[in-house]
């Protein structure tokens, strides 16, 4: 078998060093300088190494800032039932929702087609960005039928969270139709939105969620930061 | 409302001609000048449209070339049970697959971890390029226990299904545990294979199929084009 590079053993020991904790998440790495030092290489073979760490996604450089830990991945399952909190209190990170804009407007030809309605119609759109421990993960578009919905617009104002604000228009459950799942790049205004660099990776879900009764009760779109989030379908839980 | 402006509106027009066959998958779009001409606008707005449709994946242009109609991507549904050939004829496509190298090596770490043996047991491991109507969509690594399926290796050089070469073994029917969905970055190499730009988005699943026992005989790993492919998870079918 090859005889493993150089700077390929480098990056085995610092990916071994995050596992074991000596540099934690969001932490800064040591400089080049230092690890040059530590390693007994010149400056281009650390570089080498970081460069393969940061393909992985297990270390971020920021310009001029210096070189730091990525934070795993989070799992995020995607099923008949999707719920943004649940998921993330699963996976032991603190869940919240920034609303960032909430309108009433005409639907479009896709939305009115995804809901069931005729274009025109009215549709509540809500735009939120979704975080996981402080950091966001997701930027979120959920379409509703305005008509079908009175009092929803008053309860995603005062709650940020969707199923409990479908509650309070009567919808006790909802369940998925299908997930799309589609790889992206990510736009200048989803990079600032995310904090990420535009071009970055984004996984983009679309789906039609409908009530018990099988009516379309919202049609959402929710655009992950590829290096933050890995949707798991058809585990155990 | 807030008014169309006009580069939209010539990109909607244009998409609308790809909907209803005026310019086919794969054909030429005509020149700037002949768009320009065609709106009554300058070939700044002509390039904005277009522009905007690419971002979309609806065109790409090549270099030099001009701007072409992008196909569109195929569905792929992930579930229990996934299997290419199927997964492609029901989408009216004409599956192939191209095997790139078939080796028998030591189990890494995470490979035995996943196939439940040894680090250092032997494992047959198959690389491929997936094709749809003769356009490469996916890179797919497929790792074996040597030890449990004999003749596996002889089975995969003569037919390109995986399924088919695990029914001659013994196989007669493997499902997934779970799949795992992430977006990534093309590299150089996967650009090569995929005729796509590095850089480019990839939708990449791993996953462990388990055979009637529960044992596991497959740790999958595939590369999707994230343009051509979208993945579908508990559709109707």
């Amino acid at each position: 078998m090859a005889r493993t590079p150089v700077w390929k053993s480098i990056a085995i020991a610092l990916t071994d060093d995050i596992a074991q904790g000596r540099y934690e998440t969001g932490g800064k790495l040591p400089a080049e300088a230092q690890l040059s030092a530590r390693f007994g290489v010149n400056r281009h073979t650390v570089r080498r190494a970081l460069a393969d760490m940061a393909a992985q996604g297990l270390v971020h450089s920021r310009r001029g800032a210096g070189v730091f830990v990525a934070a795993k991945p989070t799992d995020y399952p995607i099923g008949k039932r999707v719920r943004f909190h649940q998921n993330l209190a699963r996976e032991g990170r603190i869940p919240a929702k920034k609303l960032l804009t909430l309108e009433t407007r005409a639907a479009g030809l896709r939305e009115a087609e995804a809901l069931e309605l005729q274009a025109g119609d009215p549709v509540l759109v809500y735009d939120g960005l979704s975080l996981a421990d402080g950091q966001p993960i997701a930027l979120a578009q959920a379409v509703f039928p305005a008509g079908l919905l009175p009092g929803l617009h008053e309860a995603l104002e005062e709650d940020s969270s969707i199923t409990e604000s479908l509650k309070r228009c009567g919808v006790e459950d909802y369940t998925r139709r299908e997930t799309r799942i589609a790889a992206k790049l990510a736009t200048a205004t989803q990079a600032l939105h995310l904090q990420i660099s535009e071009g970055a990776p984004i996984l983009r879900t679309t789906s039609v969620s409908v009530d018990t009764n099988g009516t379309p009760i919202e049609f959402g779109r929710t655009w992950f930061a590829g290096d933050r989030v890995t949707l798991t379908v058809g585990g155990e839980t």
